[in-house]
């Protein structure tokens, strides 16, 4: 954990990036979860900066999905998907203040088998949507259940993913808006990308008094653009450490680990998260690293490096990073 | 107003087209008005189907640019834009069911000039945004406050441009989300699409009991795509007359005129906008006036017709029409 | 055809819009038809400014899908698809310059039913294709075979659609490329809009010495958008006369009628076309019209029209206008 | 070099993946160089499969920029960009074949410093564009001139960037095209991919007798994007192997390495590229690896990788990729 010593977090935030308090969300004690982003629900918890809170998170159907026979499109019943917890109400955060969240831990939980992924209509990268809407067939709806565990998911007798979790929507509350948890944006939410995992810290704005951080739809793993909508989606107990920061604002999500910092735009078409992304980076770089903005943007031509997050979602996610070893301009 | 007795609202509306009430929402009634599409505050007016509600309606930026050597960056305050009049509660209308909202006539108000149009950073079809982020400089910001009255626009001492009104932003409430009226999506809001001028009807989902239908942003007159962002802005008397109908659902908004039925698409990228809309048209003519869903997509390849809103907003709007004497398989 | 004396062609070109010489180009003189724009074939007819061609045109599929139970896709062979006349060289063209074509006439030819429109695999804009690339299964193939003449196109017992032509591909050569005819581009091709219709004037770049003037491809009737990606094809006889512009350069195809200018954008995504067209019209009103960059932006978000060609094809096209009666700043 | 024993080349190619004669292609022999990949033009070299050959590429701008108060909006003179080798004729490809094409080395050659990059007018991924089209102002032009050897590129004092080459663009001809040398397409062409690097194997397809190689464009490093639209461009001597494969065609470049597989798409807006990608790698699992097509695609979506190639030409690319451990159905 040495390098977070240095991280942004431990340099800027509040508590210094040091553990405080901890606590626990179990699911009885989050009662009603939640499926949109907004400030219209009372906090499940309070907390002072560098609280540590270990959260149950649902899996992104709510566990209704139980079984291989299972229709996708009878049980799930839109908007009332991607279950949320939260949100957390950090004491001292105002608008324009800026919440750094470590993640600690990502532990699998329930019964076996634990992953669920499917395939369902109007959903995905390859069929057609809501958005990319036509009148062609859609593909049979399809449900896969799979035994996940800290070695791995078991995705047939031949196949095993490795374990390598990450929130797949982890955000802090618009100010007046009230934001379907399907969907990424400029607080976070639904980025589906797997950078957003276990040792990263993610900066988030606070758009409210509180910031008021929702997070849920854990991920056993997934691939670039989580191409069929649904990523090996299981129920966890997730870790965080959360930070307050005065003094530095973000406008999107932005991301530190050892190795890189990155920024994370959502939008579509998909270019358009991709500009989004590079174009905080530049000026992250010019801000706090030295750089004229012309020379990142000449830099980064070089050597960025673009994570593709979600295809699928009401906007895609691009991530956009550096290697902290070149940031010296 | 013969055709509006042969329209759907009248064949379908429980007041079947006729007028009822009449209501006023003056601006002392309106009281706050709202910057999101959203179910959590008190409607401003409960009424039964029929109803003909007049509205005091703000222009966009509500009436706080008043000079032209105004800076609208510094007196604008994001999520606080587009104001809202609303939201209105229809008695009896329930999830599933459709709000048709006949737009009666608009008549613009307040001290002259009353017309505003803007350049301002980071919004427009041809400048940077957030979106489609760029690093290249922005345009200066500038301010056009224009005379108008139920003769036209005046643009300078040559041009005069038509009155030709519409209703920028007009909804109902998604069910638990909040949408920033900036946005517009399945349920209306900001479409900015001319065709949603006097004498049209307009058919809303209702996500929500009682629906809550928004109104606002009217525009003296619009060219196709809202190309800088801004269109001539200006308060005005918007008088609707609001059916609803069961058992006919709308899945996005539609639009029906004395001579074409239209389906509104919202999103992005635009072929998207035009692909949800041309598709809903598809449904349409097969729902209700008998196409197989082929036979009126090879029909509408010859024959239908697109309308570009707006290019500039979160999401942009497209409506694909077909002309009503097209309509016989 | 009085406007057409105060037309750009008219004021500009070499024959100052005044008809020379006439020609006719048959299927026989045509001899082998061209399925790319490009400089590496011999011109079939050479000719001065002012010239009046005659041009017998083939539907896009060279009359190959002559029946109903036709299936396209065995018929036709890529990529020698949409059948081109030309080129033709005007004498006195080099690069830089502008080729003026005024549509005279466009007459069906050859035997009934005249007229063809299919429903092809993975092409249209409502189902997948090669490059909205997608794993659900296609639609079925169909073909309808339709009787034309300059009364209209019989769809079916109902509905008659109007005669209203328009060339769906012309162009230039480009000075070392070769394009196929299914693409527009900035040098004109597949453009398939129907404002290139009978009493336009179309100018075009000159890209290399004569200029090299295709066309083809002519439409009977087409929607916005060309939506299934085939519009009612016919073959024809289209008749233009063609002038030559020194000293004013087009960088993308312009086209002027009666009423309107508008500028012609090819790109994808579609608001890339938007804005390729809209941009070219606001530098074309600050260089002819005497307007401010920023002038003409504010005055075309009031007044602006947009006219989609096609989503289909490898570039969308939209054609952005303005109204002559707004031209004065 | 043992895994290449076991690739697709040495296990479909004629020349079973065997080095067969050598060659050089230098200045003198190329002779003129191509701005264009199409059939039109004689091949500088014929060759059987096996053929190892050396190439003397130039930078993308031919040597033109010679020093940082160069403006390359002076001396660069479009359509005559980005400089190819080529074309290779092989000896017994045919239409519906593939050449299988090893990247032995790329060494970089010529006068220090070799390596250049720029910001042009209305190029870039951050700044206005041909399509991309906007009226705001440009950034300056500016030109750096760089250091390179194999064991880095000098950015400055403080960072130097590993040598990390690649091949930026690489294809075939098409069969009656001629497309500019800037633009990537089925065909392979102006990729900017870093992934076509040394160690790689590309599979193209054969659209006409002999395949036509072309080939130049090598960078020395490039992040992902290609963000300001110029890599590190260099000159270089660059070996290829050249395999001929019967009885197995590709649709669009495909490349493999010792630990994945390859599907390269070109298209804009991104999603496309994205999707052309995936969908291709589904159907190669398909066909090759006895995968179910719904399976494959649910296994993408968990372990699927995505390469971003550049973002700022007239198509985009995107390169998706499997693990070969991961091929076991």
């Amino acid at each position: 954990m040495s390098w977070l010593e240095n991280s942004i977090m431990s340099r800027k935030g509040l508590a210094k990036g040091q553990a405080g308090e901890t606590y626990a969300i179990t699911e009885a004690s989050q009662g009603k979860y939640h499926y949109v982003y907004g400030p219209y629900v009372d906090p499940v918890l309070t907390v002072d900066p560098g609280a540590v809170v270990s959260a149950e998170t649902h899996d992104a159907f709510e566990g209704q999905i139980k079984s291989e026979t299972d229709k996708p499109s009878e049980i799930l019943n839109f908007p009332y998907l991607n279950p949320q917890n939260g949100p957390i109400f950090v004491n001292g955060a105002e608008k324009g203040d800026t919440l750094a969240v470590y993640i600690k831990s990502i532990v699998p939980r329930g019964p076996q088998p634990r992953g669920t992924t499917v395939i369902m209509p109007e959903f995905g990268g390859l069929v057609p949507t809501h958005d990319t809407a036509m009148i062609s067939p859609a593909l049979p709806e399809r449900v896969k259940k799979l035994h996940i565990d800290e070695n791995g998911t078991k995705w047939n007798d031949k196949i095993t993913l490795p374990y390598e979790p990450f929130i797949g929507t982890i955000g802090t509350s618009p100010e007046i808006e009230a934001i379907t948890a399907l969907q990424p944006d400029y607080f976070g939410g639904n980025m589906d990308l797997p950078d957003v995992g276990v040792g990263a810290v993610i900066y988030l704005p606070v758009n409210i008094k509180g910031g008021l951080l929702y997070l849920g739809d854990c991920h056993a793993a997934q691939g670039d653009g989580e191409l069929c909508g649904v990523a090996i989606e299981h129920p966890t107990v997730t870790t965080l450490q959360i930070d307050l920061i005065k003094g530095w604002s973000v406008k999107i999500p932005r991301l530190e680990t050892k190795d890189f910092i990155m920024s994370i735009g959502a939008s579509r078409p998909l270019e358009d998260a991709a500009r989004m992304a590079y174009r905080d980076l530049i000026r992250w770089m010019a801000a706090d690293y030295g750089f004229e903005e012309i020379d990142a943007y000449m830099l980064l031509t070089q050597c960025g490096r673009v994570r593709l997050g979600n295809m699928v979602d009401p906007k895609y996610t691009m991530g956009a990073s550096i290697k902290k070893s070149f940031l010296t301009p």
